[in-house]
Parts: structure tokens; C-alpha cells; sequence
């Protein structure tokens, strides 16, 4: 190491600011990479690349080394979201406001448990969740809190859902655990919601058991008679429901549940509507598409993930709720962190989150907002909605394809009519190997198939029709 | 907005990277700051200044005003943890390879939870992983995953220890719920362990009264006779020990308990070990400090936040288990993402994790390291456990206040003999209040108290004569 720990130390002054914007842009060189959405390096070279690295030398090691060799070994073998060809999952580029700002909410280290560690950082967060709040139609006394990803915010929005009931019956489940009757609490979902609800489930200690799915249509839509029918099935069966899910765009087909029908329901048994809008609750940004999102607005508690189509980096999720007060579930007083005796106005967000220490995520999410404005955000939006659609044609086009279901958001998903589920592995597989192609495989009732998921807004339709023609030269070869 | 949304868009060609690089510059000049620990604004000022901001505007403003305004407002409102009157919390100042290389994890957005989201990350995490499990002295076949904060690991750790006795009573807790006599399980751990035991307990369905604390001695240790007898308790009423959390490094006191000898009751007894090594996880690297986590070794699980004594940005926490088979203990097959069928080496990180998509946090750990060097790191962390004696012996030597254990770690916990808790109180938030310095208030057996933590490695003794002068000064004042 040419220089000593001291230089190291990130600190405010000029010199301080000096080091870190020459380091800055020594890291930002070493991201160049050739197009393509990944290297074809096999899984066994990489991992002898990678474990040949000396993780902690005794001395240190230059730092333009260090970075220049995060890019040849980490950087150029990681995967490009932005590469049009990189379609395999919700996994999106990002943007220059929220990629710089990282560097800022790193450098200044805020931490969001306490406002003597965040005071201007919790305000911000505040701000911005009563905002999402507003913006998804919940009442005055909404706000909500940033997670770190969005099955975080369905296991908070459960954890409340458990606890409010609990809450119902005198019961401070948080306290004394789980109740006797807890083992007839049941938490309705879609066949199609994703799996952190299974997990939440198993992690609240009800176990994945108490999960029970509604079955639903070709398009993948919740089916509201099916709700019903189950829903009188476990009145019959004396099981109690807690909470009904509903998704706000699938994981794999990308649809929509029909949210006012299925809060309507929810409220008339006496359970907590929780919205898994992980996916879709950026449609809330476009005038075009936010009527499909109508009912949400009945949610007691909304999943958002800004790192899907607010083109955030990882991590950024938000839990809103429709009643602020119902954090105060939560609480738990520390004698360190949130004693409940601070100055009025100094706010510790730890009494609303599930974690302790927390970045703040919240910087890059305003800096995105105000950077580019609901306008150009709304329009990135439609322009991957409205390229999926193309995409679907497309596919339907292609005799060597079935498309699975019109797509409802930037998935399209589509069967290969006469292949098995390992022939449609291998074709997947290929393309991953070689490094042409980062392709989505799912399963859609059973049945293997490929799926393409549009993040980027920079993809064309030249793009699309390339990524069609290289599947179909797959079955072929 | 100046710019079109496709110019936002991070790419990584040569152009991309020059807009990116000038971009991050500015971030960079935004953070320039006067001294001292925060700005002296008060709560509802600072309140009306980030309220007045339109969070989502329906054109966007030039980013470099953008950045400008989070400058003026946020970052030059918030708290400097590399000020060295920044000593409330275990809040550390950052280190320049880490908070570039954030910028680097932001851009190329992989996401760990599986292999074709993070080829090369997956294996890096993976590496990083068991090169710390083998410095905790965890034998071949630990590993271990990383996490969103300590919270998150003691959660993870416990909720991998609840599965274990489920299993060894045929029974998978995560599929069907906790079964009759899990009212009868318990978690042991000391009166001064982190609450997030707590709050585990709570979130894992078996309620926070799960949880059966030992009494500390006057240093701050567990005491293992104290233990001894807890476990004969219980066993008498036939309860059930399902863990013991040993901590090394106590939030307030900063001590380790005894590892070894509670290591061997927790296995005596059949339960899972967790060792809360969050904050004195550190001292592995150190040849002077690492005899003080003895006993590590016994662990069947340790928490480690690289957000604390390592000089990371936040999040970066890991859980590293004795038996990384272990995780198995939590996977759920999932259509989209982790179906099992994959090329043979493509290991899908969401297996092991209670996250999905998740934030490639081991970069910079990795990139830190190796810049560093694992002497450097040592020396820091020798300096802050110096620095923390000597204000130790500063603040014994002064009549006005009364020093409650000498330090163990990087926290001096001091009472004010003569002062009630509502003027121990006004003296922290007056100190807070004013901008001079953002000081720790705790409770010990009752007793309100005040801390100093001690992050820092650039503090100078002459700062610390300087924060003790000031809290005397406030004393009398």
C-alpha cells in the first residue's frame, strides 16, 4: 500500500472531497465493458478467478490495483442490466442521479434507526413516504418506511397484519408469541403471488401451510368467484384470515389482480389488504397506466420497490401503510436508541422498521424524482410497456412460440410448443453459457417456459426482434 | 430538465462513463461541509426546510442543481461521523475504496439472489464468506451470506436455529408453523445483549417473553454462574433452551462475554450457539485483540457487521454458520429463481438468504481489504481501543463525573453522580441541540448515564480532553 490508513478515511474538507472524487473516477473506469450481456466464462473458471484472489493480504495493495482488478475479474464477468440482451429478470439498469447519489449516502453514512444519526436523512425519508402514499391514494395518516427489498416489506407488512390482529383478540403477539388459535390463521394469496409470502409466513412462525392460494385465470389473474369459494370453504373450516394478498404485477406474467374486488372482501371478513405492488406500483407515475392500479387505494399496506421501475439500484424498497399509527405495533424501547424522551420533533425511524441500523436509500430515490420529474418517468415506463407489447406480437408471430398470456407489463412469457421441460433448460442454458443471452425460464402450471422481461428503456424493437430470432435459432441447433 | 431521460440511463461506454464520472464529481463537491458533528437547526426547522421540497416535480430540474439542494439541505444537515465529536452510536466514518466502489455496486446493479443476476458477485460474496468464517476459526465446511445489518444476521441466526429443533423433532417449522410445544422454547442470553434477540424472538412467533436474560456482572459479562443456574431454572420448569446468544461487544459497555464456557453449556444442552459478534467481530483481525474472542470457534453461528469496526458504509452485515449445509434449513424451490436445475456451479445465493434481491455489499468489503491490508486494519482498530483507554483514565480522573466499567472495547459509559435522569437528559440534547456535539445516552441497572463511542481512528487524544471538557462545562453551566 503506497499510502497510509489515514489517507483513507473519508472526510469533508478539500483535500478529503479531492481523494475521494480522483478514487471515484479510477472506480468508474474500471466499469468499462464490450456490449454483451455477459462474459461466457464457464461457472468453474470463475470461480478459480475468483478464489485465487487473496481476500485480506497482510499489506495492502494500491488502490487504482485494487479497482482496475475488481473490473477485469468482478465487473467484466457480472452481468450488464443494461444490455438489451440481459432479460431474465426484474433486474433493471439503473440511473446517473441514483448512481452518484449512492456515492453520497455512502460517504456521509447516515444511519436511519435514530435522528441524532439521520436528522436531515429521516426527514427525507418521511417526506418521500408520505408522498408514495399520497400518490397511491391512501388517506392523510399514511406514511410508510424504506426496506431493503420488497419480500422485506411483504414480511413487515405481515408481521403488522399478525400483530393487528392479535391486537383484536387482546393479544400482544409480538410479546407473548404466537397465540393458541394462531395455528387456524390462514393468509390469502394468488397462485401467482410471489414467494416471499410463503416466507413470511414461515418466518412469523405460521409456517408456509398457511399459506392458501386462489387459483387463477389464463391470464393469471386472481379469479374473484375462486377468492370466494375459498374464502367460504375456510369460514366452514373455522380457519380465521388474517391478511389477503393481492399482487400488483406478478412476477412471471406480470398481471394485475382485480385489488378493489379483493379488498372489498378482505374488509368484509375483517383482514388486513396488503398489495404486493413490488412490480407495477410505478404505474402510479403514469397517467396512462395508473387506472389499472385502482383499488389500491383500499390497501391497508402497499409494497413498492423503487429498484424494479424506478430504475434504483438495489436496495430500495418501501412498506406504506394506510395508517401510521399501526407502526406503533412495533415498538420496542431501547434504552440506547429511542427512549421515547427525545426532543420533540427528533423522530427514530427504528421504531417503524424491523431492522436497526439502515442506509438511506431514500437520497437516490428523491435525487432520481426531481432529477428526471413524473413526466420522463412515466414516460420510461410506457415505452417498456408499450415494447413488451411489441414483444408479445412478436412472439405470437412466431410459429415456433406460444405466447402463455397477453403480456400485462413488461413480461412476456411463452411456451415452445413440442419441446420437454430439459430441451427448454438446455435453450436457456446455451444462451446463458455463451454469454449471448440472459434469459428468463419459469414454470407456468406446470408447464417449462422461457420468459423475456423488459427493464431497459434504451432496448429497441430491432433489440426484440433479434432476442426472438436468436431463441428460435436455438430450438433449432 | 436539461437533459432527455435517455442521457440518465448508466451505460458503460465510453460516453456513459464520462457522464457518469462528471456526475459523480458534483455528488462528490456536495458534500463539502463545515466542521463539527451536525448543523445547530432544530427539529421543526429542519422539518419545513425538507418539507418544502417537491419530491417529485412534473419536470425534472438539472441534476447539478439537484445535487446542489441535497448539499444545502441534507447532507449539510446531517450528522459527520467522521467529525470527532460524533460519538453517540457504533456510527463510524467511511473508507474511500468502499464508498468508490459503492458507486461501482450501484452501476452495474447485480442482485445476489441468483447466480445469472451475479455470476462473478455470487462467487465473490461466497469467497469473502468463508475466508471470515475461517478467520472466526469455524472449521471447513462453514460459509456463511450477508446481510441488510446486524438485526437482520441475529434474525437469520435464530431463525436457522428454530428450524434445527424443529428438525430434530421431525418437525419443519417453516412449513407448518410452530408446533404445541414451542411455548415452551426459550432463547438465553445476557441483560446487556442487543435487543434485536428481542425482536427476533418476536418475529419468529415465540414473543419477546421467549427470551430469558442472565445477569451481568458489574463489568458488563455474562455471568456464567448467573447462567448455570438460569439453565437449571429452566430445565426444572421444563422449558426448553433452543439458543444461546453469547455477545461480543455489548452495545453499551462494549465487553465480551466468556465464549468458551458459554459455548459449552449451550452444547451440553443440545442448544445453538449464536454469538453476537456485530461489534468486537473486528478484533479477528487483530494479533492483539483476537485472544478476547476465544471461545469463537464453538460458535454454530456469529453475526459480524462490517458497517461498524470495519469502516463500511451501511448495510454490510454477514451471518457465517459451523455448517454451511445448514441453509438448506431454509430454501424454498422457486419457478423463476431457484429451481435446481441449473449448470452445474451456478450456486443461487437466495438459498441461503431471507432476502431476494439483494445489494452486492461484498464488493466493497473486498475492495477495502485488499487496499488496506489486514495490518492497516489492525492498527485502526488497535487506535479507537487505545484512543477508548485513555478517555477511560481521562474521564476517572475528573472529579464532576464517574466512569461505570472501565472500557472494553470503543465505548466509555459515564454517570453524572449527583444528577437526576431529566438533567443527565437536558445536558446530551443540549449538546445535540447546539451543533457541538452528538453525544450517547443510555441506562445502566436503571441508571441514566452517557456514552462516548469511539469510531474514529483520526480522533486525537487533544479531542477527547475536548469532549470531556464539555460535557463538565455543561454540567455546570
Amino acid at each position: 500500500m503506497d499510502a497510509s490508513w489515514q489517507d483513507f478515511v473519508v472526510t469533508f474538507d478539500d483535500q478529503g472531497l479531492a481523494n475521494l472524487s480522483s478514487s471515484a473516477s479510477q472506480a468508474i473506469q474500471s466499469l468499462s465493458r464490450p456490449r454483451g450481456p455477459r462474459s461466457n466464462i464457464t461457472p468453474q473458471q470463475l470461480h478459480d478467478l475468483i478464489w485465487s484472489i487473496d481476500v485480506c493480504p497482510e499489506e495492502g495493495i494500491a488502490l487504482s490495483l485494487v479497482l482496475d482488478e475488481l473490473g477485469s475479474t468482478v465487473w467484466s464477468n457480472g452481468v450488464a442490466p443494461s444490455d438489451p440482451a440481459c432479460v431474465a429478470h426484474l433486474h433493471p439498469p439503473t440511473l446517473i442521479p441514483s448512481v452518484v447519489t449512492e456515492l453520497a449516502i455512502a460517504a456521509s453514512n447516515q444511519s436511519m434507526d435514530s435522528w441524532d444519526q439521520a436528522p436531515a436523512a429521516t426527514e427525507v425519508e418521511l417526506h418521500l413516504m408520505n408522498w408514495l402514499a399520497r400518490l397511491a391514494g391512501l388517506p392523510a395518516g399514511a406514511s410508510g418506511i424504506m426496506t431493503s427489498g420488497g419480500t422485506a416489506s411483504n414480511v413487515l407488512a405481515l408481521t403488522l397484519a399478525r400483530s393487528w390482529i392479535g391486537s383484536t383478540i387482546g393479544v400482544d403477539v409480538l410479546k407473548t408469541g404466537l397465540p393458541e388459535n394462531a395455528r387456524s390463521w390462514r393468509i390469502v394469496c394468488s397462485d401467482q403471488a410471489h414467494f416471499s409470502v410463503q416466507r413470511a409466513a414461515a418466518q412469523l412462525g405460521l409456517g408456509r401451510d398457511a399459506v392458501v392460494t386462489v387459483a387463477t385465470l389464463e391470464s393469471g389473474l386472481m379469479s374473484v368467484d375462486a377468492l370466494d369459494t375459498t374464502l367460504d370453504q375456510l369460514a366452514r373450516d373455522g380457519q380465521r384470515v388474517i391478511a389477503i394478498v393481492a399482487t400488483a404485477g406478478t412476477t412471471d406474467l406480470g398481471v394485475i389482480d382485480p385489488l378493489a374486488e379483493i379488498g372489498e372482501r378482505a374488509h368484509s371478513i375483517g383482514a388486513w389488504f396488503h398489495v404486493d405492488a413490488a412490480v407495477a406500483g410505478a404505474f402510479l407515475l403514469s397517467d396512462r397506466l395508473k387506472s389499472r392500479l385502482s383499488g389500491i387505494e383500499r390497501a391497508d399496506s402497499i409494497t413498492i420497490d423503487f429498484h424494479k421501475l424506478w430504475w434504483q439500484p438495489f436496495n430500495a424498497s418501501a412498506l406504506v401503510i394506510r395508517d401510521a399509527d399501526q407502526f406503533d405495533l412495533l415498538r420496542v424501547k431501547s434504552n440506547y436508541l429511542d427512549r421515547g424522551d427525545e426532543i420533540e420533533g427528533m423522530i427514530n425511524l427504528v421504531g417503524r422498521s424491523l431492522d436497526t441500523s439502515r442506509r438511506f436509500d431514500a437520497a437516490k430515490v428523491v435525487a432520481t424524482l426531481r432529477t428526471l420529474g413524473r413526466h420522463s418517468l412515466a414516460q420510461m415506463l410506457e415505452v417498456v410497456v408499450e415494447l413488451t407489447q411489441y414483444a408479445g406480437r412478436a412472439i405470437a408471430a412466431e410459429p415456433a412460440l406460444r405466447l402463455v398470456a397477453p403480456p400485462a407489463s413488461v413480461m412476456c412469457v411463452f411456451e415452445i410448443p413440442g419441446l420437454g421441460a430439459d430441451t427448454v433448460r438446455d435453450i436457456q442454458q446455451r444462451l446463458l453459457a455463451s454469454g449471448e443471452m440472459v434469459l428468463g425460464r419459469t414454470e407456468i402450471r406446470g408447464q417449462a417456459a422461457l420468459k423475456f422481461t423488459f427493464m431497459n428503456p434504451l432496448t429497441t424493437r430491432a433489440d426484440v426482434d433479434c432476442l426472438v430470432a436468436m431463441v428460435v435459432r436455438e430450438i433449432t441447433a
